[in-house]
């Protein structure tokens, strides 16, 4: 069992975390370390569900706040144990997604033994993966107590700013029908790759919104992101698939990205289409307007930090929103880097994302 | 070893030969049995090459005939051994494409023995796959004198109507490259399925010409035939490939038909594509104006069968074509029902067929 020293330098803590190795579905050794650096504090009740660990302060407070963040990685690429650049970076798989940040919150949860709301520390398992095995999920269908909160922080990589909510994405097949013919008596046939094609004109014409909520610009985006059609290379296409990409604005409920979606794809006059979704996934509103988001918002501010702003990837922080609990992004490391070969965290975001979040829970 | 009875009528032949499961790489059986068949006659001469078997008279005749046909066929589907249904059809795979054609060979090789042409009777393995390993291409390689001739006849299935010639076909892949991005953050990247809109726009908007040649209405076509972009679906695809089938016109050569479907891929207006061809099947002319050509038309007339027409599909005629010797297709069976899993031909097109062509070889 690898020991995780809570109390070290929030950076050291870090690379302890991203030398355990701990690809999805392969969280059990990092999980044992975080339940046992947490069990002998006296301030917080532990809690394990499989891979996910949940410590709960009880005092009393009249507001609670949930700050969560995920165990595994992407596959690693070489790049476990991790290492220090010289310039001032911890450098491996995990480092920015998000390594980093649960080490601010294993931090914090050892030091503040007297925080000024009630605090539940959420470490799961399971992020990177389908959403059914997702970790969070999983502990909020089966012990929904446990992630009860007012609001909630998700310590995934912003570069230490604050990004509210999240766009949601959703994916539909749209599948195209032809009717097969040996390619060298064409007339035959009607082919299917053929009759795709006001679809991607349609979709390379679409001009994405930029649409504002709650103060924050999101950006949406619909693409194509996977096309197939064709069954040997002499018969006419009897089918062809078009798979869109719709990341939504928290303005639109799921239900209005849905007809969105398939007005965009009704506008292109295709005849005789299927549209089949593979994938739906609400957006969150950033949430900026509570009063703990408010608050959380000054005393990160007050460390020089720049205004908040939307966050356009889907996140967890989705699933706050499904539970009534508003919710935003914050943590180290640049989210461009998450998942690169060469994924790598500033120390100086590390440092500085732990002393906002302490700012804040002792204000 | 399967005892093949030449002398039988023609159709017991043929049945004879589809109870042979023959599929391509696996005609070891048929082409015993036909070497078998073959060897006690005195009148040919008869080569094995692998499991294509030559046999060929050499009475001193003025002019050569080439007949072919190969014995493999495409996968059985519970339709071998054949059986007659009631009314006058053989029914079983091969039947049709092309075991009645063979069996009219057959019939004929061991029949005539003093022939007004030399003829060259040829049988060949392995048509139904790669067209590197087409047995009439190994002999042609191998023992070019082996198929010499002035002109041939191709028993592949024409319903016993000449069909004169064969369109070209080619296939190329146009790859269309985009460049990847996370799908959250689509403005990153370029959509490579997107700017396949234009391809797809010009392939379903042109208009396929019907070309006449020698007197033969030969109908192009130009289809997309394949589809594949997309990597994920939250990454922007870096990559769309568009495999297009040209089938063209004896009047081009390979040459003047790339020209040609490269200019219309050019017209759609891409950026930056790669054209890369996977296929490249010469056509051939019909040869309908070569003396032999007149007098076997002329006889095939006699019989009371419709006029000569175009093939459309391509058939090893383009390497006879290649070599330099007209050739045209003339066999039993409808060419719809071929690799059909009802596959059937009539047994009065097989006698029909055999008729046709001992009218002209001993006219």
């Amino acid at each position: 069992m690898t020991h995780l020293d809570l109390a070290a330098p929030v950076e050291e803590l870090a690379k302890a975390l991203v030398d355990i190795p701990s690809v999805s579905g392969n969280e059990d050794r990092i999980a044992d370390a975080v339940e046992a650096a947490l069990a002998p504090l006296a301030h917080l009740e532990v809690t394990r569900l499989g891979n996910a660990i949940v410590a709960r302060t009880h005092l009393g407070r009249a507001e609670r706040v949930v700050i969560a963040g995920h165990l595994d990685t992407v596959p690693i690429k070489g790049n476990v144990p991790g290492s220090w650049d010289g310039d001032g970076f911890l450098v491996g798989r995990g480092s920015v997604d998000m390594k980093a940040g649960v080490a601010v919150q294993l931090s914090l949860a050892a030091a503040l033994d007297a925080p000024t709301r009630d605090i539940t520390w959420v470490f799961y398992d399971q992020e990177e993966v389908e959403a059914d095995r997702n970790g969070l999920g999983r502990v909020a269908r089966e012990r929904p107590d446990l992630v009860e909160g007012d609001f909630a922080v998700l310590c995934e990589p912003t570069s230490g700013v604050i990004e509210g909510g999240c766009n949601g994405t959703m994916r539909a097949e749209v599948r195209i029908p032809g009717r097969a013919a040996h390619s060298a008596r064409a007339w035959k046939g009607l082919n299917a790759i053929h009759r795709a094609a006001p679809l991607l004109t349609t979709l390379a014409a679409y001009a994405a919104e930029t649409i504002t909520v709650d103060g924050l610009d999101y950006r949406e985006g619909v693409n194509a992101v996977r096309i197939a059609g064709g069954i040997a290379g002499n018969v006419i296409p009897d089918e062809c698939v078009v798979t869109i990409n719709y990341r939504f604005a928290p303005c639109w409920s799921l239900e209005e990205a849905q007809q969105r979606l398939e007005a965009l794809v009704a506008s292109a006059g295709l005849d005789g289409y299927h549209l089949v979704y593979t994938d739906l996934s609400g957006a969150a509103r950033p949430g900026l307007d509570a009063p703990l988001a408010a608050s959380f918002a000054a005393s990160v501010a007050a460390t020089g930090v720049e205004e908040p702003r939307a966050k356009q990837g889907w996140t967890d922080v989705a699933r706050f929103g499904e539970l009534g609990i508003p919710a935003v992004n914050y943590g180290p490391g640049d989210p461009e880097l998450a998942h690169a070969d060469d994924e790598r965290c500033p120390v100086e975001d590390i440092r500085h994302c732990r002393a906002g979040l302490e700012a804040w829970l002792t204000s």
